[in-house]
């Protein structure tokens, strides 16, 4: 079972202090890329696995998305979210992951942004989407990517020249890894790049585009901080349908 | 245009002299893994681009395949794969990848091992590939991964607990790379696996399966040098099709 990690005050409490968390969509650097792989939202019936603070559940509501049904497994992050819309077309349900039951053939588009890589397996998961969507629905997501879970000690070597590295080794034990992202002991589990392709492709979606992120020029100009992003991905976004 | 690296003297001999080589598709570790990936080829029409020895279309041959053609730039390479074979279903021709013209809709299979991180771009071929495959045809190929090719410096460092890393930087920045494997100034190509994947669906082809290779525990009880393939993929194997 997933660690309910954002329910840990430690963590909670550094979450909303991110980027992300604060200015929503726009503080995410990834957001136009993952945007850009969004089908049409307009009178689709959506829904946000891991949806936090429920800034894309708004979006998608924005955009003319008919309904929108945001899970997640935390309840700070549902409260605020519940908090942050009087919209009665947007409907906050708290759920494991892994427990999530959802209806055959009725979704438009299931999102979820950083959030599938806290799955012990994405088989199961995955199998529920691909029947829960309509023929022709997406299931965008973003996940941590492999280059950046992998390692047995997460970051960066300068050698003798004064180059940085990225560290990489146990690219394909995969299985359980402990970081401490703004708490101690954050339980989340490294595949590989082929592992969740290959999940995709035999829970029966079709895959449609793979963006192992980076940032563009004009984004490092603007937050400095990103070039490091250039060096090695942190973040693989995947765009993937059901066939008609 | 691509190097002709296989006619330098230093790398011929070089690899001449690897398992690969000698020992032909026994030698390469990921075949295993490459061939769970190929269709069944009896009666079929199959190309293999960047041949080398010969070594692939003759074990098409064997495994029933009707005909078989195996493209290569080296002069050297064809002229020793012409030498290991009189079977007349198996046609060897010279040509750059980059020039290569092929008929529309009449290949069941294309097939390429490490060759294609040598041409400077692949939605050409790819587009190429695409046409020349009947419905339900495959390419299946091998190429050097990107985590392989990306840094300034290919290696490993050592941190102060004595940990072993690969290497990895560069990893947005894609393009030509030089490398000293078996000869000095080896160009090859990084790219993204997301951009590889991507140019494949681009080009009307379907993703079947993608592993980013690396060993058994048979295979690195058998032959210990492979545990570093463990750390860090150097290849990636990826299957796609032509949709019926």
């Amino acid at each position: 079972m997933a660690q309910n990690i954002y329910d840990n005050p430690a963590f909670f409490e550094g979450y909303a202090r991110l980027p992300r968390s604060v200015q929503g969509l726009d503080g995410a650097p990834e957001w136009p890329a993952l945007k850009s792989m969004l089908p049409d939202l307009a009178g689709r019936s959506v829904i946000d696995l891991g949806c936090g603070y429920g800034w894309f559940c708004r979006v998608a509501r924005e955009q003319g998305a008919a309904e929108v049904i945001g899970v997640d497994i935390s309840e700070k992050m549902l409260a605020r979210a519940a908090e942050l819309t009087d919209d009665v077309c947007i409907r906050y349900q708290r759920s494991d992951l892994e427990s999530l039951e959802l209806q055959d053939n009725c979704l438009d588009l299931v999102y979820s942004s950083l959030a599938l890589h806290y799955l012990p397996e994405l088989d199961t998961l995955f199998g529920k989407i691909q029947r829960a969507l309509k023929p022709g629905g997406s299931l965008v997501f973003s996940i941590e990517h492999p280059i950046y879970t992998c390692a047995t000690r997460q970051g960066w070597l300068t050698d003798d020249n004064g180059d940085r590295f990225w560290c990489v080794n146990r690219y394909q034990e995969q299985g359980k890894r402990v970081s401490n992202w703004l708490a101690e002991g954050v339980i989340k589990y490294h595949r590989t790049l082929g592992t969740t392709i290959n999940a995709l492709i035999k829970a029966g979606l079709t895959i449609n585009e793979v963006n192992e992120w980076g940032p563009t020029q004009a984004q490092i100009d603007a937050w400095p901080a990103l070039a490091e992003e250039a060096e090695r991905p942190m973040l693989v976004l995947i765009s993937a349908c059901k066939p008609q």
